[in-house]
Parts: structure tokens; C-alpha cells; sequence
């Protein structure tokens, strides 16, 4: 009954496309119990978009790291199931991670931390053989299970380095000169246009009043501290709770009333002190 | 380890206006679960509308009292994160509530009960400065789960008296003889149109029979006791689980067949005994 | 302080047509924790649509045996409230399900195996008595977190046979010679077509190569092990993680594409061996 971990109970959290309508988060949910019966499961999200690996990845990132030391993230979205690819478990920061390896948890591997990466040897899971179409259910809810109750990722699979992980291509902010270019990168769900343009981007110490952040079709929006500070601006842009530079409307959405999506550009200028035709040109830029 | 709650876990509720599809809510557990590791948390719902305080508000009153005392109840629909609106902590009946001050619990104000309500003071709580835009993350859910671990709401801040909180702009039944005037006030999942008409507005003891329901087209509904009752009428009215007026179509969505929904009139005339022509009289009262 | 259960947080899971907007799926979960506070929660689904009673008995079949024994499962897809239909406790397989006596159930009566059926004696319940439109709160859940808190099933109510529960008519497969007519039965998240014909339809033994999929319109669909087999081929079908036959596009929505839903007709033909004009005379019958 002692469970090995040294938390009251083993965290689970739990990120996929699975959808809230079918049984497959259940399913998960029932099979990690039976493994783990005191595991406390946190849903991330199921309402990733089918097969949005990428989505699915830049949500982890931003989850994860709020959870306390000790948890298990299993993430699945997983369009390869039946397929080669390797399942992984990786050790960051006092976290675990399950699920396929493909590019899903490339974000681990952009920092300057120390990790662990365990490709998972089926060879030496218990139970029946895995389904072909199921590998959650049959793979990796299992193997969160037994990490929560205190199983060492060691044990279960290969160390491997991260060059043999499969990587997201991301795009990354460009700076030419004083100019940063960038782009939407998500919605949110009050319609919030979220960019990968961060706070760390930017030269240290710039002030927000010496940033000029221009959208694609050349508007110039405001950059404020907060949503309130808008007051009667229709559009403004302020750095979210994680450091990104996001485009909002002040009790709006956004991206319906700019009709803007990911991939849309902007570009931020720093410490903007000319006349309006030099503004002119860096908008060119 | 062990918990100052009475309780086998500290339980926290949760409602928020951030969806199912972002990191927010997950992040609220992380963080929650940083501080106090054997909370159990319950989602009342994060599909409010975005700034949606009112419908907030409707929900929290009628969620809350179910849950057994002890329970810690986080309601964050928040449009001025960032401004200097306060955050309050409530305790009211053995339950508490954190939010903050626009109005979300204006509904605990409404009874006659002991309450007690706290103005958290910033300046007393510890970790690193809160964000300008996520103050459920940074400062919120930090609360409660202090307070969910045994923390007393008067260490938190300075008690103040309801009149100085901000109360919502209610639209409340009106009597004119023997008629009670309302509206609707939702529509919810089913598509029952739900009024701000309680059983504990008409005189005490009259019978169903004597009781006319009229919607704001003239058209009389029957008032019946359950759904099963409806039999082949295509509209009924009846008093809901909470002892509310609603307008349903047995097996179907009243809010699509009739094309009605919040702030659609109704009227109720009591022991209506009076000829066609009274009646028509009184419809038009 | 003492669960009579013998794991370590009694297991509750919940299914709805609640929604997820309304505060009734709350409501559930505030009165299960006042009565068995431990009880550790767990949602299947509360997305079946209003009154789907067909569908939430085919997602529990699919969900429920996925959870350890000792795991109680209440289901509310309750059309009839308020009328004289009974409210059903059964045991089955080491599991107790709580939920109206409408059909909901009824997969485990198919199964041959050891189950007792009790239909609850509202008269040996305590608390207030139940409101007319909501049995889940104020009759099921509270029998429920009885059960999980370890009641004895056959102390809630009076024990009957399966002849005396309904039963929904669910279509069959059925075999013309060499060739099973079955039909879709749902579309789940992903598009995919799930079908009623099951691995155990088939002859046993039969190999994947012997089987040909043809579709209500003709069509031959390829029959492949994954989704990642599907290599370039625009449609599949394949065994699901449960053993149905389901129809889908690799990386993208079956139903959308086809335009095909519940109900639409599917055939699959045994060791196809003979010419075009064979297979067509099969095609029609």
C-alpha cells in the first residue's frame, strides 16, 4: 500500500486529441488506476486539434512546468501509432514524460538543462500484446502508471541522446537589426493571438514605451502592461503570463475581429525614435 | 503530512471562463497542487462565456451549496486582471470562496447569513511578483490552496463589510396584483430556458392548478410536475431541481423551438379563476 | 475514517448528457464527496447527446471494463424522470453500476455471465425526499457514494431478473453465407467510422488478406493493421482497439470525407476468391 513516491499521491497529467465525447480518456483514466489506485490524474487538455503534434507540444510546454516535482506527464497524440516509432520517457527538471517519440516533447531538449531520455523496450513490458491502434491504452498509460508508483525510467528502456529524437520544425523570431520579426503561433480561447516573440527576445532592460510593435498589415498596435490599461484601444498587445508578446482585444477576441491566425507576422521594433518616414521604412523591413 | 483540514483531502471547486483547450486550467492545478498536494479538485465549469461575471456568478450559487462543508470554491472570470480591483476571500455557511471583487458573489450577499468577507492584502503574500494578466495563477490559486490546507482567511487580509463589494445588476421578479412578472435568465445544455421565478415567490401553498404560466407572445403553458408528465404537449413549464420556473420541450430544446433565450419575459398569474376575457386582461397587465 | 472498500480511494466514474456549461455535473460530485468524501472521481463522458440512451450504453460497454474491480459507474441519460421507470443497481464482473432502468445497461445482459440486478426501493432511502426532474442528484449519486463507501447492493433494493429490464434494440450483424451486413454504430472524434461487426463474427482464424470491406456504395475498401499501414490509400479499414471493424482516413476525418454516418450499411466478404463477376453478385445481396 506504500506507494514509492514521496508525494501523498502519484500526479498524473494527461494531454492528447483524444476528444471529451468517446471513451478513449476513460479508458486511459481506468487502465492508470488499475496500475496506480491512488494516482491523482490531471487533465491537461483533449481537445487538441487530430494529429496536432505541434499544438499538442507548445501546450505541454506551457502546462508542465507548473506542476510541482514528482509528476508524470503523458502525452498522446500519436498519428504514427502501429508504426516504428519509438515511445519515449524522458527525466527533466524532476518531471517525467511518456509518449511517442515525434517531436512532441522537442521543447525539453531547447534548454540548457540536464535530461534523460529512455526509448522504451516493449521487449520488457508485462501483459498482453499491445493493440495496433491503441498504444495509450496498451503502452504508455501503463508505463505512467508504473513511473508514478515509483518505477525507475532505467528500467524501463535504452538511454538514448536527444539527436536520435525527432525534433519540431519551429519558427523562431529573426532580428535585423532593431527590428524582431515573429509570428502568431496560437489562438486562445478568448481569441487572443499568442506570438513566439518572448520577453527575452528583446534587449535587456528595453523599456516597454521604446517598442513598437507593428502587425502584418502595417497597424501599429499599443503595447500595454495589462488588459485593462487598454481602456478604449480596440487592439492592443501586452506580454502574457509566460513571457510572450500576445495581440488582444480588451474584452474581445482578437483573432475574429482582425481576422488573424497562426502564421500571421509582426514585427517589433526596438527603441523606435525617429521621424515617420524612418518608421516608414522599418515597417518595410 | 498531515492536513489541517478535517477532512480525508482539502477539496477546491473550480469555474473559470478558460475553456477546455488552453493550458490555464492546468495550470491552475499545478499550481494548486504545489501547495497543497492532497487537494481534490473539482471542475464546476470552464465554459462560462468569456467575461461572462453574471453567468458566473448563476452557476457558482448553484453548484456551491452542494458540496459538504469545508470546501474551498476558486471562481475566476476576472476582466480586470491587472487593475486594482480587489481579491476576495468568503467565508459564508462553512464554505469559502476566492475571486475576485466585481460582482461574482453578489449572490452570498443575498442571504440572511453570517458571512465574513476578506480583502486579501498583496503586500502579505510571499513568492515571486504576480503577473500583469494571470492573477489566477500567480495569486488566486495560491490562496486557495493555502486556505484548502488550513489557512485562516483573516491571516490573508482585512475584513470588510459587504456594502464596500460590487454587487451585480439583477433583474428581479416584480408582483403586480396577483401576477408575478420574470424572465428568463439561461438556456442550458438541454435547451431548458431557465427564469429568475422561484417557487418561494408565489404565495405560499398555492397549487399547481392554480397557477398560469404566460410567455411574452401571449401563448399559456402548462405547468406540470416532471418532464415525463409533458405526454405529447410540445411546451411545458416546471419548477427545476432548484425550485426555478423553467420552460422545457419534454425530449427536445425549448430555447431553439420557441427562439427564446436570457431576458425573455414571462409571467405567472395566481389562482387564475376568472372568465377568457379576465385572463385576457391580465396578460396584459 | 475507514473506507470499507479495500482500495485505497473508492472509485466513482460518471456519465451524462449533462454537458459540460451546466453546474449539474458539479452538483453530482458535491453530493458524492459530502457522503463518501475519499471518492476519487473519474468523468467517462458528459457530451452524449440530450436523451442518447443508445449511445452512452455503447460508451459505457467501451469504458467501464478498462477499470480495476471495486469501481462503481453512474450513468444519468435519464429521458423518463420523474416517471415510475426504476433506478437499477448491478453487479457485474466485480463492478457496480448505478443508472435508470431505460436500456443503458442492457450490453451487460448480453454477456454470459454472473450479474445481480436490484432495482432500488426508494422507500429505504434517507434523506429529503427527490425532486421531480433530478434523480441523479438526489436519488443516484447519493446511492452511489453509498456503494463506493462500501454498501451492500442488496440492502438498497429488491433483487430481479435481466427479463424484467429494458432493453434496447441494437442491430445485429448478420450472415448471408460468406458475407456479415453490419452498419455504423458511431463517429468518434477522429471521423472514424466505427462499425458493429466484430473480429468474433468472423470465422475464426480467418486471415486479414481473406476479408473484403465493401461499403454501402461499392466500394472496396482496403483492409490494413494500422492507421500508419494506410500508406497513401485515401480510406481504410481496420480492427479497432476493441475489435470492431471501422472505416477511416490516415490523418484524416472518415465521416467528413465519406459523408458516411450511424446507420450506413457496410458488408465484409470471407475468402473472396472467386472472379469480378462473383464478387459483383456478392456486392448485391
Amino acid at each position: 500500500m506504500q506507494s514509492q513516491s514521496r508525494y501523498p499521491a502519484p500526479r498524473i497529467t494527461l494531454l492528447s486529441d483524444f476528444g471529451l465525447q468517446d471513451e478513449y480518456v476513460a479508458v486511459l483514466k481506468g487502465v492508470i488506476l488499475g496500475i496506480c489506485p491512488s494516482a491523482k490524474i490531471v487533465d491537461i487538455s483533449h481537445l487538441v486539434p487530430p494529429q496536432d503534434v505541434a499544438g499538442a507540444s507548445l501546450l505541454l510546454s506551457r502546462a508542465a512546468p507548473f506542476f510541482p516535482e514528482g509528476t508524470v506527464h503523458l502525452a498522446i497524440v500519436d498519428p504514427q501509432v502501429g508504426s516504428d516509432r519509438a515511445i519515449l520517457v524522458i527525466a527533466s527538471q524532476g518531471h517525467l514524460f511518456v509518449g511517442p517519440d515525434n517531436g512532441l516533447f522537442s521543447f525539453l531538449f531547447e534548454k540548457d538543462t540536464n535530461f534523460r531520455i529512455f526509448r522504451v523496450n516493449l521487449a520488457l513490458l508485462e501483459g498482453p500484446p499491445a493493440s495496433a491502434t491503441f498504444h495509450g491504452r496498451d503502452i504508455m498509460a501503463p508505463l505512467a502508471a508504473k513511473l508514478a508508483g515509483g518505477a525507475d525510467p532505467a528500467s524501463l528502456g535504452t538511454e538514448i541522446s536527444a539527436d536520435l529524437c525527432r525534433k519540431l520544425a519551429r519558427s523562431r523570431p529573426r532580428r535585423v537589426g532593431s527590428t524582431l520579426h515573429g509570428e502568431i503561433i496560437r489562438v486562445d480561447t478568448f481569441g487572443n493571438l499568442c506570438s513566439n516573440l518572448q520577453q527575452s527576445d528583446f534587449t535587456h532592460g528595453v523599456p516597454l514605451a521604446a517598442l513598437t510593435v507593428i502587425l502584418g498589415d502595417g497597424r501599429v498596435v499599443p503595447l500595454v502592461r495589462t488588459y485593462a490599461e487598454a481602456g478604449h484601444r480596440p487592439v492592443i498587445a501586452l506580454f502574457d503570463s509566460n513571457g510572450f508578446l500576445e495581440i488582444a482585444c480588451n474584452l474581445g477576441n482578437a483573432a475574429q475581429q482582425l481576422a488573424l491566425g497562426p502564421g500571421a507576422p509582426l514585427i517589433v521594433v526596438e527603441n523606435l525614435s525617429g521621424t515617420a518616414e524612418e518608421i516608414d521604412t522599418q515597417r518595410k523591413i
